[in-house]
């Protein structure tokens, strides 16, 4: 049986796309959308490169987007077969890629061609938005090509990004926001001194101790209807010169919060401040917002892709915002709806990353009847 | 004017025995010993040499303990002269080893032999018990000579270690105990997973945090009117992948008591154990026990150098338990009576270590009036 979202898929696996390497994948992929008439723009900042292609001129925009790029492939002599020679077994797909994201950019290009052949001149226009640094530090990527379609007024409306979101069934979760994501990296100033006599030293460990307490244990808000709560960890900590003698001058933390929209990161950083200079300590923060959280909370495009899911699936897919980040968080702050939706994420990053051969066909559909609603 | 004592500790601040290399050392001591009818006894245990040195057979014995390893010198370029070079500038002889304890060495022998030419015939005995490895593991020096002579039935009386006990001017104390020090390295286990997700995880830094201001905070003891009140520090902590999106699955802890008498190292062991249990902190510690305290808070010993002391120098000296940890507490456990008494330790373990000369006769004056009151 035809299935040219698997053969696309096969096609964009071969290439050895390893962050922030394109490989020519972009290419192909403009090569069949310069068929269907899109306008292509190859946007490359740095070592990245990225794709804009157009089709129309009027508005609703809708947008596909996605990276090309794919993890390094870890050990590669526990894989069962080569991560860059995608094979079918067991009815699933193997290699790099195949679920986070290739599965998603072929089955948005298929979907487009079948919903091009069926409705040749649909309203407003069909765009893709691809980068080739979503996995690596993502400051070349979706970042720098939405700054390009902002100073030039370019409007978006609706995003769908192809991110791998089902968890246990294929269709099961639509991701309909992220939460934000800031770290710092905290220093706490003591006086070193010989442990013998600690009453000529300030031991930065005892001291940042009962507020380290504190912070663990603070509850930041008590998340909402879309967000689960706020969460504040500790990745890190090292104090000590090495000797057991010494009461060391410093100690050094770091932390991440994944924050809900029932805070922001400024109202987070004066908290634990306060937290800090409540407890009296001489300290410095160094911080990095990785993310603000964003959030599609209802509109045509959630009311769309659901419908379209369901009637593929026959189930009714969950909304939820957990995880990690994504680029949806930069696309957000230039379009006013985006979702994420895409095959089981269940392998991506592992040895063996497959995808159901079965799914792949289904994906492209779901794609496309969301299309429909919106752009017929 | 001659300064026999002078002498003799710049020529055994010529020998470099870095620790713990004693580099003939105990050889010089051991000439100038036979020819006052010492029986000499080199006592090698691994790579330490030792000296037992004793003249007469009857009680009571009077012991001087000592090192004479030295501690590197750090940067050789930063010293004004060759630390093995010892040179007399300013009234202060220069070099490592001066004060700690090279002087003390010299003044026992000159103490020692201005002591028998005007009593040859004393009551009791005199012993030297020499190391070179104090300022080392100390696992083969001065605990192995005293297992020898427990051994053999062999018992001391009287004890003075040469350590530099002088803080502000010479001769103003000396330590009679020191306090116990007792170390712990505590892992504190939890579950490693993504910080995106830490409902799936335990982070043990934040279980730890509590316990460890709770440690903190404690009041092991009030101390007594020989040891100052128990003090736990921490000196070291590391926890963390290095991944910032990580929470670790360990954290390690390591830590040092410095213990009076009023503790004992089993009643602090029990009672960390009992913190770290209340809070549920699934841990092991490693113990590591350098040394008991021990005390010698009266008798002929401290009456004969304390008046000695006052004598030479015109004041009356302090005694105390303060510091680190020296010898005293492997001899203490087979000698009544030990105490510390020594120059100046303002320079030791570091860049330009010194020595008043002035000081070196009067240190031996001290310990030949010492052995005058015990041994006449």
């Amino acid at each position: 049986m035809s299935n040219p979202t698997l053969d696309l898929t096969i096609q964009l696996m071969k290439q050895p796309s390893v962050t922030p390497n394109d490989a020519d994948c972009q290419q192909i992929i403009a090569r069949r959308l310069e068929q269907l008439g899109f306008q292509i723009e190859h946007l490359r900042f740095e070592d990245v490169d990225n794709l804009w292609a157009r089709r129309g001129s009027q508005g609703p925009v809708l947008v596909f987007a996605g990276h090309t790029d794919v993890v390094p492939t870890g050990p590669i002599e526990r894989w069962h077969s080569d991560p860059f020679a995608p094979v079918v077994r067991d009815d699933h797909l193997y290699g790099r890629g195949a679920a986070d994201m290739k599965a998603s950019l072929a089955a948005f290009v298929t979907a487009t061609e079948d919903f091009l052949a069926t409705h040749p001149e649909p309203r407003g226009s069909i765009a893709f938005l691809l980068t080739s640094d979503e996995e690596g530090p993502a400051r070349h990527g979706t970042v720098k090509v939405i700054d390009t379609l902002r100073a030039r007024g370019e409007a978006l409306d609706y995003c769908i990004v192809g991110e791998p979101t089902s968890a246990e069934a294929f269709g099961d979760t639509i991701k309909n926001g992220r939460r934000g994501s800031l770290s710092g990296h905290l220093t706490v100033h003591g006086v070193q001194g010989h442990i013998a006599y600690p009453h000529l030293a300030k031991n930065p460990i005892h001291l940042l101790a009962p507020a380290l307490d504190e912070l663990a244990r603070t509850e930041w808000d008590k998340g909402n209807v879309h967000f689960p709560p706020t969460t504040w960890q500790v990745s890190n900590i090292h104090g000590g010169t090495g000797a057991t003698n010494v009461i060391p001058g410093t100690v050094e933390l770091q932390f991440n919060f994944r924050f809900s929209t029932e805070n922001t990161a400024e109202s987070l950083q004066r908290k634990v401040h306060a937290v800090l200079d409540a407890h009296g300590l001489e300290h410095e923060i160094e911080w990095t917002l990785s993310g603000e959280p964003f959030l599609t909370d209802h509109g045509e495009l959630i009311d769309a892709i659901r419908g379209a899911v369901a009637r593929v699936t026959g189930s009714v897919p969950v909304l939820n915002t957990t995880g990690g980040t994504s680029d949806g968080r930069f696309i957000a702050k230039h379009c006013p709806q985006v979702v994420e939706f895409g095959p089981l994420n269940r392998t991506i990053h592992k040895l063996n990353e497959c995808v159901a051969v079965a799914d792949l066909p289904k994906l492209s559909a779901i794609y496309r009847k969301t299309m429909e609603a919106l752009l017929t």
